[in-house]
């Protein structure tokens, strides 16, 4: 009988978690609450608490309690039961795009011209995708980041997943693949559902995935010399590296970061690269650069694929590439972000002591260390939104993102923000 | 030595089919020639014959020779040397629309609305699709086939197969898939990728997948007694079926069909349709409906999965749902290419004697049986593009599709097919 209530208690609350009703960081009711809450005995409580946190839902902080330790499953959809009682007024999680950054009239024209093609979207595009894409893309990846691989190389797609979708049926012959860290859920998941080992950390798994240019939600770029080293482990142990350059074409800083792909001449380095984050969300369009042996690999099992990426969207942004606009974006883009995250940071010093406030390399995210009262339940509570990286020695540590957040509400928003740290 | 000639033989024929540069129906050099022509003995030949024919590639038609018996895997993308000498005027395997069939303008007003919200296109679509766009296939799937089904129950996806990939991705613990036939070679691929064992027509596999409105490529619809007794048959063994109610909007005949979903009350039915075919082929919209308990452990793994439909076009298509155009849409195309089917049937059968000429009960394809001068190699030769479906008794039969061939250029079309197969 116990037993079984245990399980309800363990249950209930990992829905919670995994539902987010229960966010990442949010303090959980204390045993004694909670036993009244469930009217379950304490040690029934302290046990179901105890499995949460060996399985890694939830995790203990010492004279505090316990909080949640991971993101639910909701993090794109939130069902109306799981919104949090008071609304988010400022979502510094929020990896949308604001809308001065884009020009939408532009966009608009390209689409409307690609959507005049009628003969070309009375067919289905190619499986690869639009080869006068491939060809732009090609181009645009060699002028930046010195990728050199021919447009039959090149796979497109409607997002990284569904790339590393294609790239799991081809190379599902090497066991294991070793991530970073955690972050990338997504990624870990696919590569469990196609039977990979998935490892963290570890040099001799087959397939090794980094995001050089942003790897870790701090933001950090992986220094010339390590990139070295990992392009040297894999020509040594012929493990196959996936260069996710995320974010790469936002870096400001100054010293060269040269792709993986470019420094071992794309040997065995697959390229991963999306529009979505430079242009606007919505717009789902990635692409990977193939080795040769995975292209002609690829080729030979085309009937296996087809293309998810809109064919509008393929042709509107092959135009847009050919027109030099997305090189004039991505300064643009720049530009904009850095200014934001400089404007928003200075708004922070000027009201947070005893606090550390750092932009990451690059430019995009905002890295705060404040001293935090405990009592604090989580952020969404108090009309901001943030997920807690570190909580320790009465400090927490916090990235935020500004890029959502509209310059004209800034001082509300710190002054928001810093009320809910304090 | 020999054996290394054999394997040489092997492999290049294989290859040949696998990039079409021999396609479907084409028939290898006589073993003679071949000799001659690989510079090796006739029993090598033979031999790497025999092995390509146990393997699948190919099959042997006495006392005529041996013919390509798959598809390569250029159906969509042909490379320059993959290319027939002569161009293709008239394919009639091709899945492209006619222009006419497709009101372009329409379609281009409510892009143009869909592309009007900024700040809807600002942030990622979620993971599941839109939330309006989910609505509006919920009732027109309840109006239209008798599914039954609240929004959250269904998944958008870019393409059936971006759909199967995440069924098969909750459904992993049922080892075994079967399916109709060999010609959904995507689905089976797929299916094998993720660990899964396929069959053909295993009543015992975990999951059963049928095309009820589209069961060959003959256009056969599912009788409903056959319906009934798959139903039942699931309810017994509790296996899951997998209904693809592709091109049942096509479905011309007066005769009920009721979807296997409504038959089972959707206990245990997963039922996938898609819009691909009706608007346009470049839009690429599907959806799957889920079962309450694989939609329950869909959103406990909500994080696992992106969109990969373009957001722009599921707000155009929802608007485009719900002011009743789809419904027009499909009574306008059902009856466009239903008179082009029969049109082109009556031009054929004034020219083809001895023949048999059939409309398929889906309306889209003719079936010609007809006598064929086994002589003609690849029907790619003569300016017509066609799938050769069975080859015997000195008649072959064919299915042909005229959707793509413009009503104008029917009298030269008929001609040359007519000349192919004499």
């Amino acid at each position: 009988m116990s037993r079984f209530k245990y399980n309800e208690v363990y249950d209930y609350i990992k829905n919670e978690i995994e539902s987010n009703q229960l966010s990442y960081g949010a303090r959980l009711p204390s045993i004694r609450n909670a036993s009244e809450l469930f009217r379950v005995s304490r040690t029934t409580v302290q046990n179901a608490y105890f499995t949460l946190a060996a399985d890694g839902y939830i995790f203990s902080e010492p004279q505090s309690g316990y909080y949640v330790s991971r993101q639910g499953s909701g993090n794109t959809v939130k069902t109306e039961a799981a919104m949090p009682q008071e609304a988010i007024k400022f979502d510094f999680t929020s990896s949308s795009a604001d809308a001065e950054s884009f020009d939408f009239n532009l966009w608009r024209r390209y689409m409307k011209n690609a959507l005049r093609q009628d003969e070309r979207l009375l067919s289905y595009s190619e499986a690869q995708g639009e080869p006068e894409l491939r060809e732009a893309i090609a181009e645009y990846i060699y002028e930046k980041r010195n990728v050199a691989a021919s447009p039959d190389r090149i796979v497109i797609g409607a997002g990284v997943q569904s790339l590393l979708g294609i790239l799991c049926s081809l190379i599902n012959d090497r066991g294991t693949v070793s991530f970073p860290d955690k972050s990338f859920e997504q990624g870990a998941a696919l590569f469990a559902d196609y039977g990979f080992e998935v490892h963290y950390r570890d040099k001799d798994a087959g397939i090794i995935y980094v995001s050089p240019s942003h790897m870790t939600r701090w933001g950090e770029v992986m220094p010339n010399k390590r990139r070295r080293e990992l392009v040297r482990h894999s020509a040594q142990t012929g493990s196959l590296v996936i260069e996710d350059d995320y974010e790469s074409d936002f870096l400001y800083n100054t010293r060269p970061t040269p792709s993986l792909h470019a420094l071992s001449g794309g040997s065995n380095v697959i390229y991963l690269g999306s529009f979505s984050r430079l242009l606007l969300p919505s717009i789902r369009i990635s692409f990977m650069v193939l080795t040769q042996e995975l292209a002609d690999k690829y080729r030979k099992c085309l009937f296996k694929y087809s293309q998810t990426a809109s064919k509008a969207e393929q042709l509107a942004l092959c135009s847009f590439i050919r027109d030099g606009h997305l090189k004039a974006q991505i300064r643009k883009t720049r530009r904009f972000y850095t200014a934001k995250a400089r404007a928003f940071a200075q708004l922070l010093e000027k009201r947070l002591e005893n606090s550390s406030i750092e932009i990451s390399e690059n430019a995009l995210q905002i890295i705060i260390t404040a001293p935090f009262n405990k009592k604090a339940v989580a952020f969404e509570k108090n009309g901001v939104s943030v997920f807690i990286e570190e909580l320790k020695n009465n400090k927490i540590t916090i990235v935020i993102s500004v890029a959502s957040i509209p310059e004209k509400e800034f001082e509300e928003a710190a002054e928001r923000l810093c009320k809910a740290l304090k």
